[in-house]
């Protein structure tokens, strides 16, 4: 189902050496990713399946990346307008020049800053929708050479939960939504620390690797100032066998 | 599979004329109820499925009512000890009988008290397990009618949630285990109160009536003192099509 009219923009995008362009398979989008690095995962496209955007409005993702997450929701959904905030240069860059391939400069601003900074760099309610897929690592896990430990360390400098947490209150409206993916070990805490900023967890959804095997992810919709009633979905599997995407994520991840 | 071994107790056990006999399907096992009263739920015999107790462990299951969750995991493990603590005399006294009548007054215990008073009651790091079915109700939700707001708010007088996890605390040992069953809905409140107890969660189940449906049961695994890391098993779905149990559901229910 591919579409020309995106393709207006493509004359202004470059690609670097070490990049590639990803077929998004809807509406003809595409992505730039390093071809070695880090690339958008099976995480960002089910959040995006989850998060619900609705005509007009206004959507920020914190910690953008690649910007697949805003691509993907201006392809599915009628929301107004969409940001992405990106502290690394390189990455903001990329999602730019993806946003400009895709001809969408209008309807997507990629930011290059600080989600920490949030409140401040946007102001106070100034969205109705926040979507993040944080880095999962608390920093203290594991087993980890001297290297990946710093790394480790170093994801928690650039942001820790609390960080995405206390930035999405301050930025979203009193009833906005806020959608998140993470990993199901750190729930409990995912979900004190949401309710500290008053981001009341309304939805859950489970993500099992296959039917009978334990969740890897978890989906959760929160609402700013919202009341205690959570409701758990049926849980989405993403393989019916190995190697085979389910019906389900075959229509979310158009592949 | 019935057993005769266990009704030498037979004799010794009366019937009210408002209680009638319901066979467990383990090990022979039979449970008084009243036949038009509260009668023992899924959830408990789902508890019952989910707990895990090591050989010769003590356990309390915390708001007994009929005894079914004792009377279960006795059949189900070889746990050394187990005691049901229940306030309400007549749900008491039908639960000893129970016991009696199974034989198990030498392995089960029944006690009349308050769950409120449970560290008093038996002391300090007592028990290796602690089961609780608690009420679900928080008192304030939902359309009542006066006599079951009243109801509702005997209950909330009766135990709150934050009874349940606060007393347990008190009688499970460091590294003992907190096997609950509730509501989705209240599952955040949930969380943020086992943690306030250092009761932290380590393993979640949904429970769902129907595959594709919502959860409308969560069992829950928390050790006392444990380190912050919740698994997230494969969920539990009751009908396979309506009126027709799941074969996992066949076999922890036993119909």
């Amino acid at each position: 189902m591919k579409t020309n009219d995106r393709d207006e923009g493509d004359g202004a995008v470059y690609l670097r050496e070490d990049e590639c362009f990803e077929d998004l398979q809807r509406g003809g989008r595409r992505i730039i990713q390093k071809s070695a690095g880090f690339r958008f995962g099976m995480d960002a496209v089910l959040l995006s399946g989850f998060a619900r955007v609705r005509p007009g409005e206004r959507v920020l993702d914190l910690g953008t990346g690649t910007g697949v997450i805003p691509i993907l929701l201006e392809a599915k959904t009628q929301g107004g307008h969409f940001t992405g905030l990106e502290i690394l240069a390189d990455m903001a860059d990329m999602a730019a020049r993806s946003v400009a391939c895709n001809g969408l400069r209008e309807k997507i601003h990629i930011v290059r800053g600080d989600l920490r900074e949030a409140g401040r760099l946007f102001g106070a309610a100034s969205f109705d929708v926040v979507t993040s897929n944080p880095p999962y690592m608390d920093g203290g896990r594991g087993l980890m050479s001297p290297a990946a430990a710093r790394a480790a360390a170093r994801h928690e400098i650039l942001c820790t939960f609390e960080d995405v947490a206390r930035e999405t209150a301050k930025v979203l409206k009193t009833g906005g939504r806020f959608y998140l993916v993470h990993r199901p070990r750190r729930l409990p805490e995912l979900i004190e620390t949401m309710r500290r900023y008053r981001l009341e967890p309304k939805r859950l959804r489970t993500v099992h690797p296959f039917a009978g095997k334990e969740a890897n992810m978890v989906l959760i919709e929160a609402v700013h100032g919202g009341g205690p009633q959570l409701r758990i979905e049926a849980p989405a599997v993403i393989f019916r066998e190995p190697g085979v995407y389910t019906d389900e994520i075959r229509e979310i991840y158009g592949r």
